[in-house]
């Protein structure tokens, strides 16, 4: 099974894909740039929008639904959002099919149908959810509104990667409304340690804080905070953002809240979202040749148990044992499988469930049973070790947490050791052509030097770091004088 | 605030759509026919999701994602079914905008960036899922497939309303393939099934179950089995459908396994889906002129606890008191709100509670502490009731459940009250032109009669429902002989 997959040596874009196809994340789908999530990719989305929906709960937001067509005229009200997205957006022009009559069995656009106004798909919702916020803000009573919404957008990608980018995605949007300037930011902040805290403790992927450059902001932003983490081929990949939008859209919809003096003012705004680009960050993160490797946290499925026997007696026997260990596994709250499928041989399941990154797997045969044994397999590390079936459960949970911690850890001193200075565009270049990782290095702080050095190198600045330390130096590209290092790099 | 709601006698459909908008559970949007879900809406199909969702498990599905799009040569494919849904699509046939030249800060859609084939908006998803089951199924090895998906879907509606009919809907739709008829069919009865108990159990909903007539079919069924529910005017609303797809899905896509004999067969199908249109049937079959009436199994909030008081010190006390109570009902799992917020008076509180359906309400004064009680309020029967805060959380739980068997017990009464049969025209528009409700009826079987019937009555026959006893009389229309009553009515 595992020899399907290419290795991240010869082709890492190919084994990339291959591990997506492979161990059932996603599919190709007949419609151009759009995929189908199986239902092991979706089981792991799903782990992942619950825990990320709990946080937004607990910091006081609600969902709610908007629609999924945006007229164009509200798409088009905030210029630079508008501007934005026009080049990506898949637009409904009619609203009802008729039979052909050139072609029997065939169907066309009926012409008679044509919509008065065109409707945009959503890329992203601002415009159709400022536009209702209008009905529902009038005084600083109604204020803030903490609203989330899990849905589908549509972004038309020329180039598409199975789950890194694709025409349709699945994401949340957070779009909160607010009475001060201050607010608004504070929020926008306190969704970025949100994101930070779950792609960090639940995805055990080590991010970087920080906010983008003035290029590099969401359209419509006044301000875009990132968390940008660092795939094994030494590519950053931004994992989710979190924007202040100032009053860009309350003007552009003319939202107004009376204040407690009774003043009108505009509204102050935040967005933020992570999308099922998250699933990608994970495969490319952490999954080695072999297949995935999952983080216990959000694993679809956490230990696995495969029986080897030879006649019914045997089975009959590590049935029995194992049935009670599945039950008392479950209470504890892991999600677990006992795969006694008898047309699969222990080989194959065992190369399966590696291809599908289940973080345990427990092997049990009849002379464990015996010793009151078992061989429990760690998918992060491949160590194999002969445990007692006494405190079982507690050992598996504690291994469950050790892994998590352990590919955390990892994944970090990994990140840590790809931080590079670079004080010369050499060094820059060799960095980003060797090993790859962020490069930590001076830039004059403006838009064509950002520019002219992504047409030269291919890269980017992921972002300015939070807390950044000042530092008095000469940009790397123009030798212009500059106050502090940003990071660079080439980004999926 | 309840005194703005129209009253159900004078005006019910101005009743609902007050009741919708007011009780905060939807509101309209910039789009032609699509809706706006608000928080509290929202909080309730969460409610009625995760339930759903967790009945679907049970029974061995797992959750998927497919693409909002279907190209036009996949949606033709199965005929009936693009037949029966081409005249209600919304089609995107262009993935790009660009500057107006001729108008300053708006956009046109760019003629140059027409799609070579246009796609279609998902009214319902066969097409492209039985697309990519072609590449999934081999083997029976591989059958059955339980796959269900939650997504938004389309259907250009010309007249609309909230919930009951929108342009856009989400929904969930299970789409299953089998090996043989037998269990495709054993399936759909199923998950029958599965809608019934949760619309009964969870949302206090009396069913009938039954299955279509060849009209009133789902476009490119063999049979359509359906659960109908009766409304406060006496009208029908049809709460969920599961469809026998026979091979037509197969057979249009050319789906095929080998079985055991290595034989090349047909894939078997299911689809069956509930939408978001349940929430309109639970409004419009539980509520009152106060407001809504919510079952508390799915209620978003089960108890409000409203604080009456004089001065800080009173506050603090009641304060002190309520802070335990709330921390023990959530622990025994009630969702409940302590709303101390000084902006409204009680009176107003109350109002607001009753117009959203909160179960129970608790209101707790200075008195009531001195006398170790509190003044317990049900929604549905509107009594009020001093209870003793000593063991208050077992007197809510109770009350809770009593509450839920006690709105499905009246619903079913209406309904049973209402199942009337009819032995003339006469007597048949009579109960339509009354009280309304489902008339059992003869018919001889043939589409014209139920045109004919339809075109006279405006009703429709709802359902042959399941186990129908056989009863040889002659059809109400034509007087041709019939072998079975069926159950006629106006619906939504």
């Amino acid at each position: 099974m595992s020899k399907e997959i290419t290795s991240r040596n010869s082709d890492y874009s190919k084994w990339y894909n291959d591990l997506v196809l492979k161990a059932g994340l996603a599919d190709y789908s007949a419609v151009r740039g759009c995929m189908v999530i199986k239902p092991y990719g979706f089981a792991l989305w799903e782990n992942m929008r619950d825990q990320l929906d709990k946080m937004f709960k607990d910091t006081g937001h609600v969902n709610a639904y908007f629609p999924l067509f945006v007229p164009k005229s509200l798409f088009e009200a905030e210029e630079k959002n508008a501007e934005g997205f026009a080049k990506e957006c898949a637009v409904v022009t009619h609203y009802r099919l008729k039979a052909d009559p050139n072609k029997k069995g065939s169907l066309m656009v009926d012409p008679e149908a044509k919509l008065e106004e065109e409707l945009v798909v959503r890329p992203t919702s601002e415009a159709i959810i400022w536009n209702t916020y209008k009905g529902w803000i009038q005084s600083y009573r109604d204020l803030p509104l903490l609203i989330n919404q899990w849905a589908n957008v549509v972004r038309w990608e020329m180039r598409t990667r199975l789950f890194l980018r694709t025409a349709e995605f699945l994401w949340q949007e957070g779009h909160t409304a607010h009475a001060t300037e201050q607010e608004a930011v504070a929020e926008a902040e306190q969704m970025l340690e949100v994101y930070a805290e779950f792609v960090e403790e639940w995805m055990a992927l080590p991010v970087i804080k920080g906010v983008k450059t003035e290029s590099e902001r969401f359209a419509g932003a006044v301000n875009t905070y990132c968390i940008e983490a660092l795939m094994q081929d030494g590519k950053a990949l931004q994992a989710g953002t979190s924007h202040f939008l100032g009053q860009n859209f309350a003007k552009a919809f003319d939202v107004k809240f009376s204040d407690k003096e009774n003043k009108l003012e505009y509204v102050w705004a935040t967005s933020w979202g992570v999308s099922t680009r998250l699933i990608g960050a994970l495969v490319m993160a952490h999954s080695d040749d072999e297949g995935l490797v999952l983080p216990p946290r959000i694993a679809p499925l956490q230990v696995v148990i495969v029986p080897i026997f030879k006649g019914e007696e045997q089975k009959a026997q590590i049935d029995a044992r194992v049935g009670s260990l599945v039950q008392e596994l479950k209470k504890a709250g892991v999600r677990v499988k006992y795969d006694d499928n008898d047309n699969a041989r222990p080989g194959w399941k065992f190369a399966e469930y590696e291809l599908k990154g289940v973080p345990l797997r427990l092997a049990i045969g009849a002379r464990d049973l015996e010793n009151n044994s078992a061989e429990l397999a760690r998918r992060d590390t491949r160590e194999k070790m002969s445990v007692s079936m006494d405190g079982l459960t507690d050992t598996i949970l504690q291994l469950l947490d050790d892994i998590q911690l352990r590919m955390f850890a990892k994944a970090r001193d990994y990140r840590d050791a790809h931080i590079i200075p670079a004080d010369t565009m050499e060094d820059f270049l060799r960095i980003l052509d060797g090993e790859g990782g962020f490069v930590s290095a001076h830039w004059d702080g403006t838009a064509e030097t950002e520019e002219a050095i992504k047409e030269k190198t291919k890269a980017t600045i992921r972002c300015i770091p939070l807390n950044n330390p000042e530092e008095n130096g000469t940009c790397i590209f123009s030798g212009k004088p500059s106050t502090q290092r940003v990071l660079f790099a080439r980004a999926y």
